[in-house]
């Protein structure tokens, strides 16, 4: 029999997680009953919308999110042997899965693109940032952009996707010097800043002295305070989480002191749900994979290797461990 | 000669203004130079913007505001003695103006609507709130709506536009029982309720138990909070002034604790300035005018007779002592 591993959390997390607070439960992987397929894991994504699930989901029980995996044995006439799929239940080695429930779909494996590319910026992450750019910012070529948490997945994803669509400067924020190099010299951003330098709206206007037109926000707290600070009027922000806050959910974070703002320069603030989206994603690699092919893009992850890294990526992914898409690659 | 009066602030006032702050400063009305008219005012608009000008504006000169008045002498070609005239340079009795210059236009008077109209329902407060519904919010048929400060000038217009427009269910705040008793039987409110009986949050659940889908917001802190909490997924924020903040400029008011629910709801709040959208005044009129002339809709004013009144109609409203738009009625 094969084995199977799955993570289940075992107590509520006070502030950060630690390893204590779960447990990887092994069992013998479960014969596909008629309808389902057998799925190997070989990507995992683990995102940082996971903590907030942990202060509220269900404890001994799978946790779950996005995997890219194989087909090993199939009774869905849907799936053969040997299929890639996107699903839900990653967090572990291996799913049962039924395609077209859940969101199961069968993954095209493209030419000269890794696959792990369809959990970063072809997956969710890189859906996140398209949908923010072109849907909820709608940015036109030549306008000026500010990304917050901007060397994670979507802020990657972000830069990467916004100098495609013909932006004009490209500013990111950051948690640390190593990362602000990596933005500037690896992603593309024509500047970037450690946000332990100084308040974000004082470093923003250093950064882009000439305002920005639209905002992909990830932080909130007073990132969001400094880009409404940095908006011309007229401008947009496209919020896409609060990596801040994750961690203190019992206690709000501070809200922008100036969110008055957005009255007074007639700034749009707009929540953005990428389950909203879904429809988009075929448009998503129309759109990419042909600069993924030709090198022009790249998707920027870091990956731990073996699945038995899944928690320490994770815990150090919510301290800023991670450049790019945090991605767990389980096998090959 | 005639006297003309304007009225000048001599000092900053702390929090809510006192009628010490200001001075009616008397002079003999000017004769028109060249290109100009001489425009004796009939109503002046006085609008809580005007509290936040206070804080900024140059002390010892005319204070300003969106005026109509007659033309009594012109030596402007596109000016004839009678005509009646759109300005900004309200708070006092004359004014030398030019057609086309700084927003100065020749008003129709509809035959059956009052007057005052045109700084009411058809003038910029009433621009306010059609821009907030149908360019901000893009209100449906059958969609809830939210209105804050609803007994206000925008308020009265946003519930009485928003009912032409086939909104569902209306519910408004208000800062009285009287009021909440004006919004119910006379503006055609479906809801509304006294903000002083509770937290808004609390008050909206109770009054519109369905949730809403889209908000004129008006007053920003806890109302904003409590518009929040009431929306649905996907819901829209048109917020057009913050009411409340304006005698407190040296604090920012709390921000709502909940913003975050603008990302797990994918809200949309958005700033509206009414000066960009000054091309919508003509189909404002072809709207509205039709149901001015019929009865079914009407301006909802308090109007204080005689210049003498400015300073205590403004500070009273300030207070809250009016109930829809706040005008002065300098002559006939």
């Amino acid at each position: 029999m094969t084995t199977s591993i799955t993570v289940q959390q075992t107590a509520r997390p006070d502030g950060l997680p630690t390893p204590a607070d779960f447990e990887l439960v092994r069992a013998d992987a479960p014969d596909p009953a008629p309808g389902t397929a057998l799925v190997e894991n070989l990507y995992l994504s683990v995102d940082p919308y996971h903590r907030e699930v942990m202060d509220e989901g269900p404890l001994h029980t799978p946790l779950e999110g996005r995997a890219l995996g194989r087909v090993l044995a199939s009774r869905d006439p849907g799936l053969a042997e040997g299929d890639l799929v996107f699903h839900r239940q990653g967090w572990r080695t291996h799913a049962l899965v039924t395609l077209g429930v859940d969101g199961v779909r069968r993954i095209k494996a493209y030419d000269g693109v890794p696959l792990s590319a369809h959990l970063g910026i072809l997956g969710g992450t890189g859906l996140t940032a398209y949908v923010a750019l072109t849907r909820t910012l709608r940015l036109k070529p030549g306008e000026d952009l500010f990304v917050t948490a901007a060397a994670g997945g979507v802020g990657t994803a972000a830069g990467r996707i916004a100098r495609l669509l013909g932006a004009g400067r490209i500013t990111g924020s950051a948690g640390s010097a190593e990362k602000v190099d990596y933005l500037t010299g690896t992603v593309g951003y024509d500047a970037a800043f450690d946000y332990h330098d100084g308040p974000v709206g004082e470093l923003l206007a250093k950064a882009a002295p000439a305002g920005v037109d639209a905002v992909v926000e990830n932080v909130g707290g007073t990132h969001l305070e400094g880009a409404i600070a940095g908006l011309r009027e007229g401008g947009r922000i496209a919020w896409v989480g609060a990596v801040a806050q994750y961690n203190s959910l019992a206690e709000p974070p501070a809200a922008p002191r100036n969110l008055y703002d957005v009255v007074s320069k007639s700034l749009r603030l707009e929540g953005v749900l990428v389950r909203n989206y879904r429809d988009v994603q075929g448009e998503l690699e129309d759109f990419l994979v042909p600069h993924l092919r030709s090198g022009r893009v790249a998707s920027d992850e870091t990956v731990v290797d073996g699945f038995e890294g899944i928690l320490d990526g994770f815990i150090g992914m919510l301290g800023g461990s991670n450049t790019g898409k945090l991605l767990i690659h389980v096998t090959d």
